[in-house]
């Protein structure tokens, strides 16, 4: 007997082929539907979404993570908003990225198809269901989801709505699955699957990410974990940088653009951690510190050495006094996930080394790590943001779901 | 005690980072130093491979495998003609993809980067060593390379040659490494290293392909395993599909653009396989066919269930007939490896339908699958023919060994 995931796996597959050459006016129907249908089906969504929160409520989940779970009505016109957008972005295959005619007439072009079948494996946020399908339908791939089991219920309504969109628009409903067994091994056996699944794109925090690193034999597109830092130069313009950390750091502290380590040269360190101090402390930052760090300003904690990549995600940060910018740089080659990382300086040579030297998907010179961001490139809808440096690297749009092929046009030419 | 495998990882990490910043001029400088070092260095080059040559003849190993272990005067300076010709292609980093202005007045530039560190894996060939470190040196990557144990004293010999034209164009020697020690364990330690390996390329056989893929937790680029098809449709010149067919398994059957199966359509199978069987018989080809191909004409034998996704690499080949182009496609899908798909027609709507629906790198209509080749595409040298559909796809030039990332020079934004 096969299991849920071979099945919906290899269902997946053969509307992968479907979906694959479905034109661009189908496959925007099917998401205009969609975004219909979720509006449509607010309560019902909102029904389901409850019973997931009363039974996270009752297991302990904290407010914060229950927020994050939580799908209200301008949510869900957020969700059915977001669908539309999808809707107006260009239809990233069947594009030609190349033309060649050879010398013995023989014609290759190379145009860009869907990658087949992307399974999403994304923890408790129910709105990922939609956005990351809304994605893969308009870049002709079909989808595996496997959110958390948190969210079990709102996904499977959500998954619903996807398939009568789908269908609406006369594409198969097996475009969009959702494994509804949340069983760790499930996870884990389509993780294996070689033969079915294209791609796998984990979202979540740095343990999903890892595990799916680690288990997974199809291809992999690894998102998201961001241990951040900002480097303040001696030759910093000092109230810029403390505008640039605290932005950093504090508008929105549970993403992966986040500063979580700040690094100052120790020449600037003791001037500009007291105009910074005091500025965080308004904002309630939980600051640890390097003993020269601690010295600058009351209410820096001892930092220990566990604090050096760590990823808050939360209103705390590290601070780390270096010598130089090659010690900067050291630090962040050590610590870093190779997401973003900013330097603050007037030196322009810092800056070009910082720039050049520094191996992340976004380098920054006097900016904030958080423009990290598909919107904040102009990309618009973002699939997550990969950290790794083979296919797609930095925000992922559309184009991160696409691969490409060469069709070539002969006339009986045989190679000598 | 660290390992041979981390500490020339490791080495090759830090080499990496000096080598992915070196200017092109000193790049082509390392390589102009290689190519004259490998021809001033053929009689020690000769010496070592007959010590290799000695040691696989006397373990039993087939002319035809000799023959690929075997490097001669003529081999030798063909090695240092394809690494003068890697000097004339363009250097693949920093380039600029895209600029992008934001409203806020950010400007965020795309730009190229190497890879970092790249294992290769592979296997008799020694050639092999100096093709890829030519590629990886002219794109700012270190690599460690990991060659058969047949050609270790070959091997041994090439990579210090890499190592001293590095070196005298003031680069790290460590640039370029060879694991001495051919011990399985090693290979398989070495591409776990996710901290040092940027990405593993594996190029020989589908055993050792399929061994790095299910072994890998780096990423990897899967290349050259290559189970392809023509299709001789019902609409096709038959003379035109004799040609092709020859020509795609006759030309150098060890090759994975090389043709392993032939699908015919049934209306025209007897005609096509009269003109077909002598014509491949006197090139000593063994055919292997299901009834209909069998009763065709003499000489060809039963296929069982085995031969159908085979990969050869020899004068074999296996013939199916097939009652439509779907069935022909449905054949592909199952058994192919999505490296090179042809169909011989004049039936342009035939045509179109295989060109979008076969899911290969590579799909022809009417030519030989054997043109699947970085030469014959006119990209130059190559590092392999990737089979997947991630990062890069069909044939490998330097384009394939380099990612990118978003360098963002800003005034002092924040994110509101």
């Amino acid at each position: 007997m096969e299991s849920e995931v071979v099945i919906k796996a290899k269902a997946a597959q053969v509307a992968s082929r479907e979906i694959g050459i479905a034109s661009t006016e189908q496959k925007n129907k099917a998401l205009i539907c969609i975004a219909e249908l979720l509006e449509k089906n607010t309560e019902n969504i909102i029904a389901a979404n409850m019973q997931d929160i009363e039974h996270a409520r009752t297991h302990g989940m904290s407010e914060a993570m229950l927020d994050r779970l939580r799908l209200t009505k301008s949510r869900i016109e957020d969700m059915a908003a977001g669908v539309r957008q999808v809707v107006d972005l260009q239809d990233p295959v069947h594009i030609s990225l190349k033309e060649i005619c050879r010398p013995n007439g023989l014609k290759i072009t190379k145009v860009t198809v869907p990658l087949g079948v992307v399974a999403m494996i994304y923890e408790s946020r129910p709105n990922v269901t939609v956005d990351a399908a809304a994605l893969c339908i308009k870049s002709g791939n079909a989808c595996v989801l496997r959110g958390g089991s948190e969210s079990i219920h709102s996904n499977t309504v959500l998954v619903r709505i996807l398939k009568q969109g789908l269908q609406q628009a006369g594409l198969n409903p097996d475009s969009a699955a959702l494994l509804e067994n949340t069983d760790r091994a499930l996870v884990q056996e389509l993780l294996t699957l070689r033969q079915y699944i294209d791609v796998a794109i984990p979202r979540g925090g740095a343990g999903l990410i890892q595990m799916v690193v680690r288990t997974a034999k199809v291809p992999v597109i690894e998102t998201g974990s961001g241990v951040c830092h900002v480097y303040v130069d001696k030759q910093a313009d000092l109230d810029m940088a403390v505008r640039i950390v605290e932005n950093a750091k504090v508008s929105r502290p549970s993403t992966c653009n986040s500063m979580e380590t700040l690094l100052v040269h120790t020449d600037v360190a003791a001037d500009f951690l007291q105009k910074l101090i005091p500025v965080l402390q308004k904002q309630n930052v939980e600051m640890r510190g390097d003993i020269l760090a601690q010295k600058a300003g009351t209410g820096v904690k001892a930092a220990d050495d566990t604090d050096w990549g760590q990823e808050y995600n939360a209103l705390i940060m590290s601070i780390k006094t270096v010598a130089s910018i090659d010690e900067a740089m050291e630090h962040i080659r050590r610590y870093g996930t190779k997401h973003s990382e900013a330097i603050v300086t007037e030196d322009t040579a810092a800056a070009e080394r910082f720039l050049q030297e520094v191996d992340a998907a976004a380098v920054y010179v006097n900016a904030s790590t958080r423009y990290t961001d598909g919107f904040e490139f102009g990309f618009g809808a973002e699939i997550g943001i990969s950290t790794q440096k083979l296919h797609v690297r930095g925000p992922m749009g559309l184009e991160a779901l696409v691969s490409y092929k060469y069709i070539i046009h002969g006339q009986g030419q045989i190679r000598t």
